[in-house]
């Protein structure tokens, strides 16, 4: 076992690396990558990180993952607001660094990978499909990350299989809301660039955890052997 | 042992999910994701759906699927109308909310992701051709998945073999016939669109089922180990 | 064992597939999948057919790994033979499908994915830099596959490993003479359009057996656990 | 056990390999690749070495990773200087081949895929920024190997992890510095191009080794399973 501490600061280098190199592709190449390479950042930080942090913290890095594994009874209440602590900072980290990257290429800062909705972001959807759109785009990483790692015999391909379902929720997700599914990913960029990223940060705080809390309770109910 | 309620739940959660993600990244976002972007789509949604609904119900997702497993005798002929049923409703409410996601931005839902072929539809081919063409590409997808699943120790390899090998066949199909090799995932936006999409979807749900049998075909009489 | 007949059988299937899928992406659809998707193409083809056919055949496709496999003394001389010629049958009929799907879209088929050199062609290397090209092209793919083949735990990443070697030979040889790697994978396109396809052909066989024998003398060599 | 003869060998390969995939695809087809085709190119250059010299070398083919395995005590002083002379070596060969290839189709070779910063290069960060960049990009490369390789059960897949991993840290880098992280791959290059690419060397060489050296205390604090 790990200590806390340990934990604390996995989850928090972690999600710094997810927030700097997923948002930060985004942000700094996103016209020379298209979407697919966008989302194959996301997808590879997951795929770095768990192989590595994975075996300290559990490799989280977003909260509505934490929220999952809090219903399903794989950590307690003390870590759990231990770890959204450490995600947010590591968030908020991330999307500086960002920044400061920009502000010494004599650039404005004005993307950080932030998520939106509405016109002028992505084919502008309306608030509600937004919640819709993370809600679905949760579920089914959460969903999937739940049944890969139920069984200890994938633990091997857990983390190509986790990263690259991230890839997947972005292939969809980019052009529709950006893709949040973790709330601290979302926090970062809000937090530095205020406005109307700051302003629509309560959809992508609320629908991951709702979305995350479904799969947890659709796993409960779908995945379990007894007869139905 | 999973109940047949459980099954169909997981066939048609699972057949939502594969036609949201690869019909709606080709709807919404195809121009940005470039064919290897929605290959990547549909192939990373069986990804992700493998390791959580291939416990329950084996991840068929696909009519085509589900008959070379009937031929193979893994599946029952009651399973079999079941899980058709599933696929089929799965479909539809993926192609759906597809269509409430056009609907939310105030854009006219005409693409769906639909399949097709003829003038206008990717470099033209016939209708026969199209037939041809989906035999061939049903048959490499449903061979694959019968080879990496016939080997136990292939197991946790198995789900990212065959989502790749779903990327394959769309890499090429995409520009012929937009790649169905499910005639559920055709069904959804045909019923959704009507017109073409409808008047063409016998293609697309004979080809792709001539394409199984096929495959299974093969299977019993290439990869039996006793010398022919 | 399987039967030789079998063996012949799924090396026809596989060269087909092979040329089919590869060739076939980057002729009809090069320009919307760019070099990575024609890339993958190649290399999605192999992780398809690895865990199929492979454990017929071994899974060869191509000439250049059955020569390597003879000199490695895993093949016998009177199999390679019968491997060359369902290589070089199941790549004419991949060409002769792909000429057809061309035929049936009026259009005419002046690319089937061949290789080439010189002037209008790629970067325009010349015909000498285009044998070092593809020897040392096809030493990479050959000496890797001998590598992840030669330990039998790697067994269940094998397909994905060499698939994604072939994946990466393109990535580099697509822009210098379209990588071949594979005589067979040549030969079919070659026959069927003639003219500087047939006439360059020779670099295109001779080269990849030259880098397939010396992968294997390199492996014999070097990867021998003896101290040298 | 292999002779340190078969380890230089094999790391001298192994590194010309890289320089020669990873810089040539920049070089050569940066255009028709994009960014994730370049960051695929140098990943993939990984997963084709791991399973061929990984046995006999650990394939570093990166004076980094060698000095974060001197430090983690699994590499001699001795074998460090030796794999180091190596490792340039073949970046120099990779860079002459790619050279010679511009030279044979009558183009200069201008780009040889070096790294650099500042006005002209990428989004044009300083020295400084670059400096900071390469040492986090190095830190995430290499804690990612320490991880995946610590743990013998993840063997199979190691390969691919750390090949994935080198694709993303390509994903971002690409449009800062180019992406080092390996001091032989900016070595190559720079040799043979002089001017910028070589007064810009320092940071290429000092950065990712401080990243490593980072990385592994990072892992040696963090990932030791007592509590802390």
């Amino acid at each position: 076992m790990y200590s806390l501490g340990k934990k604390v600061t996995a989850e928090m280098i972690g999600t710094f690396v997810l927030v700097l190199f997923g948002c930060g592709s985004a942000a700094t190449a996103g016209g020379e990558l298209g979407y697919t390479g966008i989302a194959l950042a996301f997808g590879l930080s997951i795929v770095a990180l768990a192989y590595v942090i994975g075996p300290i913290s559990g490799c989280h890095v977003n909260p509505a993952v934490s929220l999952a594994m809090l219903i399903g009874g794989k950590l307690s209440g003390r870590d759990f607001i231990a770890y959204l602590v450490a995600q947010a900072a590591g968030a908020v980290a991330g999307s500086a660094l960002l920044y400061a990257i920009f502000h010494s290429a004599g650039k404005t800062a004005a993307n950080l990978g932030q998520n939106g909705y509405g016109d002028g972001y992505g084919i502008g959807i309306s608030a509600l499909m937004a919640v819709i759109v993370e809600i679905v785009l949760t579920f089914v990483f959460v969903y999937a990350i739940m049944g890969v790692t139920s069984e200890p015999a994938n633990g091997k391909v857990a983390g190509l299989v986790i990263g690259l379902t991230l890839t997947l929720v972005h292939l969809l997700g980019i052009g529709l809301t950006g893709t949040s599914v973790n709330p601290a990913r979302s926090f970062g960029p809000a937090i530095l660039l205020g406005g109307e990223a700051l302003s629509e940060l309560w959809v992508f705080v609320t629908a991951p955890f709702v979305g995350a809390a479904l799969a947890a309770i659709a796993f409960r109910t779908l995945n379990v052997r007894k007869a139905g």
